[in-house]
């Protein structure tokens, strides 16, 4: 009989073409589920909570698939060791694996992701964090950007914050959250600024191209009323670039 | 004219012999001095505050070196920049330059060092920190390995963690601080367990080894008094093992 088992899957995305099953080149979903093949011979699809681009990380991806493991016992764990046993060396692991009903979809029954996206700002490059952090050599200001990302918040039309090749039917979406700390990020008072994102879905790009705006902004180089006026233009071209996939991890899915 | 500068150094140690200079393997030390070479053509040779051993990290080694750049100018913050552009791709960087006294020792001016070792306990391996953190299956229990640490604090003979190719004079060593906490490692409660080890200098592998043994209690494997058995047999085999390079940083360097 088959069960539907919904896991958590931490992974570094910096070798991966992220998430997505592609021809020739490795992704996320292929190691996942090449590992679960490994381990008991099935050839099984995953569907994931939100696809992850190239380079951007994840602690707490979700994703869902259904296994028929016969009358043999299986619990989360077992299953989450048994996949990581194939995973391993590859930095990818599942950190929870858990039974669910029937209808549980990873992408449709999300209620809310939370993304959080790391910018170390000092001028020698963070090599401890290479890949793992956008580092900047420029100064940011903390506070304007954080009085600019509040016309963001609410539910808009996110055009100006939407890469070309987005698939969604509607650029319309709700952005429930956009804090931004300070942490230290060496002990020694270089500043971490931390992004918290959150919102029921995203568009393609959306966190990276509101990053790399608000980031125009905190260098100085924009006022925060130029933050609404592109998002009002509903046009790509007026917001700022898209920051690295690098500083950006999928951090957590609430069902 | 001969100056000397003091420079703050951040590396990953994951690919390195270590610190110090030696015949064919890639050390930090080499390549620091060979960035110092391309920058100005001087053969110099750099003195750190602390050795770091193979695969040890620092966010605050601190070394000293004298350099005669003539009568042209030279701040810190081209220095700095010099030294980084030739260490480039490697994740070894110079985070701060500035010139001191002649009398300036990156060795014996150090008044305190500071390190942190990194823990993470779970079932499924820390991907996104291979080679950074020290990854364990076993649950710790802090607040016994945190009682553990208190009759090492002060001065004595720390023989019993003392690597056998410790080339300090004595086993004396006082420490200053050993102070355990916790922080959420992926922001879903994950258990990160950090340890703040500070004094004025210590013993070839006596952060890892107290470490290792610590985390012999917190397995619940060790009652406490063990530790203070272990302390007292001044003899290495009495006490824990080793814990692994990975989890452990050279944070700051006081003066």
């Amino acid at each position: 009989m088959k069960k539907r088992w919904k896991i958590t899957v931490e992974y570094d995305g910096w070798k991966y073409h992220g998430w997505q099953r592609q021809d020739n080149v490795p992704t996320v979903q292929a190691s996942v589920e090449h590992a679960i093949f490994a381990f008991c011979q099935q050839e099984i699809s995953i569907q994931c909570a939100g696809r992850t681009d190239a380079g951007v990380h994840s602690f707490g991806q979700v994703a869902h698939f259904d296994l028929d493991y016969g009358d043999r016992p299986l619990t989360g764990n077992d299953l989450m060791k048994a996949i990581n046993a194939h995973l391993r060396p590859q930095p990818i692991c599942v950190k929870a694996a858990e039974e669910v009903n029937d209808d549980f979809h990873a992408r449709f029954s999300a209620r809310n992701k939370y993304y959080r996206y790391r910018i170390v700002s000092r001028s020698a490059p963070a090599v401890l964090d290479f890949g793992k952090v956008w580092h900047t050599h420029h100064a940011l200001d903390i506070e304007a950007m954080q009085e600019a990302a509040k016309p963001l918040l609410g539910t808009h039309d996110f055009t100006s914050f939407r890469d070309s090749e987005c698939q969604s039917k509607s650029p319309v979406k709700t952005l429930d959250r956009f804090d931004i700390d300070i942490c230290d990020y060496d002990g020694m008072g270089t500043k971490e600024i931390r992004c918290h994102v959150e919102g029921q879905s995203f568009l393609h790009h959306q966190v990276r191209n509101m990053v790399g705006t608000l980031a125009m902004v905190g260098q100085g180089k924009w006022e925060k009323e130029q933050v609404v006026k592109a998002l009002e233009a509903r046009d790509r071209t007026k917001a700022g670039p898209t920051a690295p996939a690098d500083g950006l991890y999928l951090m957590r899915i609430d069902y």
